[in-house]
């Protein structure tokens, strides 16, 4: 099916540059535009490309100022990524959602089953298990005893989430991830042995969170590990038990949260941080990639990078310097033999 | 069911402070705790809320001294998190263990049954595989041929234990994690391609090891990778082929263990902490989160901080002048002009 | 089956020094060989146990020079470890493929189905995939709609492909790993809310690629996550969106690599290394473990160490003065001290 630019700008509530009538018909990355493609351009790494694209239409933010010609229909909007997205959802709104309960599936009775759920091959769902309604659970999923699954939520195959765990309305959760494990909680003992703290808490997990694959989840030792709604946790990403984590924060690649510490709203927590256990870290707060946050943080969106994680602007300054550490020793030995000289010619 | 403050006590070895016959039903954390529930302190950073919690009881160590006036009953015991630790484990023993073959698993005819086993749906045992007494396989569990499982261990749902590797008693292992995948050998070869080095050996993970989530453990090129009695291993953690993690040492979440390195007893090796491979770690190190473990740790209970690890009393020191690096600069400048001034008014 | 050191020398093209007739029937390492086995010394770290090894045939690199005598008879070659993956591999072809379909999987009926394959129980694959002759596909495993594996692949247990993606010939992906999960993009809306974007792009894996276990590969935006010939993945290593591996380069395990980043042919990104989304690195770079590459490489052959990830012998010199940070501290004070002196004496 094709649009034109014009159909396509309406739609957007943008403004049209260039020719409305030009028609597309398939979605591009801009480095890789062919003709009949409609792409985006919001990352300014990229605006080299426009000028080359062979794309018919190209997205972009309001403000964006050409510095050459640019042979593209150009539609501007508020936001070009923003836009783009809502154009792949519309394009990916054509495929239909997966339907009915395979036969070789395992269900137990006890569990209550929603209208029009999804339920793939050698998936199991456990004892007194409520999943609601449009609910997918793709192939070899794992539904403990006690679990509940809201309405619109995707599990892709492979996710396990175990017994009394709780998820929320139209969350997406990606394959191979571990929901309700164990938290890691030993006492040790007087033979350097270590006892088993037995973990009866569970994890919730609100609405509209989603969560990348091989990701673990623990559960809490008592009461709950919450993940708070619109939460985006992404692959390999560790969360210790009785963490909080709160609305909205995104928690990129390979973090690991430690246990009990809780993470205000509207944070941005970069791959491969690490987070202490037993702290705060207030809303709105940034951490650099591979930063170890030791201690909390009380500042509203505070911007830290490091391990340890201290204020980015103190922290570059201070890795200026470490690159000339040898520079800066040189200098020393330096002024130690002028001083010296000094010091023989002049005092002694 | 209810309990007495003063039965508890007498199953905790407790001395009983307040009123010996108040009641509990439920166990709560202190800052949440509830009338009729039972709650520990034993983490310092919790002790504020020991004067505000509404549970009943406390349990509290031998030695806490209270600020201010608590009104929950005390019971006062050797080790507050341990005692806990004793009271969720009997809480817990109420649930019942998982028994009976599920039909739609599949087991290979060779492979020999304990007494009393619990294999869910889905789940399959491989030729010649020896499965202990008592032992809980959950759904869509994988055991490769000629697997050894000792009695009363747990495999949580979707564990894969690949070809001939050997797990003993009283082991836990959670959801995702894979045991006996191929260790990570490559020859090069003059085209910069590479030829793949068969691993034929397997993973020994011995008595009463717990494993996390989503954590994977590689099996030895030549004879075993080996995990030693009463380790505990966390999420997401990578054990490279060959690798010996010596006894009740304690591996915590997304730490990395190289090739053929060997790791004492009693260690503690925090998260994120990458280990390197071909070295060895002397008994009762520490280290800690996000170091980079270089080089061999000869000294007996070292501890040891920074990517590469050295002395944590070293390491924070240099770590303090970090973030002093911009006044050390200034410092030196001033210095460099100073003596640049006395040289020209006095040397010149 | 018994062979004597002749008649390995002959097909390891090496040169005998020792007695040719001795025989062995068994592999093992040196620092366990054991009479009637061959072993191998190629890391010069273990050449200590050369001196005592029981083993009967040792394969030593041509130029290894003996510091005392040795007792096993000695097999030149021209790389150690490359002959001894040689013989490794020998040893592991006695080891029969797993054949046959097995009754409790499920292949969707548009699928396509090469000759003398093996899928494994409760393995699923989707409609229209494409499965090539003698693939593997062990239990457990989830092949989604459209995917299409090559010739000779093997899928542990439990590996996941999601949707459209493609896997060439003689790929070994290991137990866990997931393959095609979206990619974690997410635009930012007024409300501080998150509003998916849609991946609708796929993974390509080209031929002769081996991943380890729990790793995840995210599926582009638009077009292809890429990873080309001969590249070896590690264990749960996080390979984002759009991200383009390049030939035969090696990812250690728990490295991350971040959204549409390309990686040049025969790098080495050692474990745990992060690499920041939107750059590109050259061929042949290589990476110390735990860095973080943040900008893009330009030079081929860099090798980079740290976090930032800056040149390595750049990095070296100032991370031998870090740990004297306390030094030159002190030397900066004292400078001081006596500048002060002077003055007062001098100058004042």
């Amino acid at each position: 099916m094709k649009y034109t630019a014009g159909e396509i700008g309406k739609f957007l509530n943008g403004v049209i540059e260039g020719n409305p009538e030009v028609e597309v018909n398939s979605i591009s990355k801009i480095e890789e535009g062919t003709e009949g493609s409609i792409s985006f351009l919001a990352n300014p790494k990229y605006s080299k490309y426009i000028y080359k694209t062979k794309a018919s239409i190209v997205i972009v933010n309001k403000d964006f100022e050409a510095e050459k010609e640019i042979s593209s229909t150009l539609i501007r909007v508020d936001d070009a990524y923003n836009s783009f997205a809502s154009l792949l959802e519309l394009y990916n709104k054509n495929k239909e959602a997966k339907k009915g309960i395979a036969k070789n599936s395992f269900i137990e009775k006890s569990a209550k089953k929603g209208k029009n759920i999804y339920v793939g091959h050698f998936a199991y769902i456990g004892e007194n298990a409520k999943i609601g309604n449009n609910v997918q659970i793709y192939p070899q999923v794992y539904i403990g005893n006690n679990v509940t699954i809201e309405d619109n939520t995707i599990l892709y195959a492979g996710v396990k989430v175990f017994a009394n765990c709780k998820i929320g309305k139209d969350c997406i959760i990606h394959g191979g991830t571990v929901i309700g494990s164990d938290g890691f909680g030993f006492a040790a003992k007087s033979n350097k042995d270590y006892k088993k703290v037995p973990q009866i808490g569970n994890v919730i997990i609100e609405d509209n969170v989603e969560i990348g694959a091989n990701t673990s989840i623990d559960r809490a030792t008592l009461g709950s590990t919450i993940i708070r709604k619109g939460v985006k946790i992404d692959n390999l990403v560790q969360i210790a038990h009785n963490v909080e984590i709160g609305e909205n924060s995104v928690i990129v690649a390979q973090v690991g949260v430690a246990g009990s510490t809780r993470i205000g709203k509207n944070c941005i927590i970069a791959g491969q941080v690490g987070v202490n256990g037993h702290i705060t870290v207030a809303d709105g707060v940034m951490v650099g990639a591979q930063s170890g946050v030791t201690s909390s943080v009380k500042k509203e969106g505070s911007v830290l990078l490091g391990s340890p994680a201290i204020d980015l602007s103190i922290q570059r300054r201070s890795l200026i310097l470490f690159k000339k550490l040898p520079e800066l020793q040189k200098e020393i030995s330096r002024l130690n033999k002028m001083l010296d000289k000094l010091k023989k010619q002049y005092i002694d």
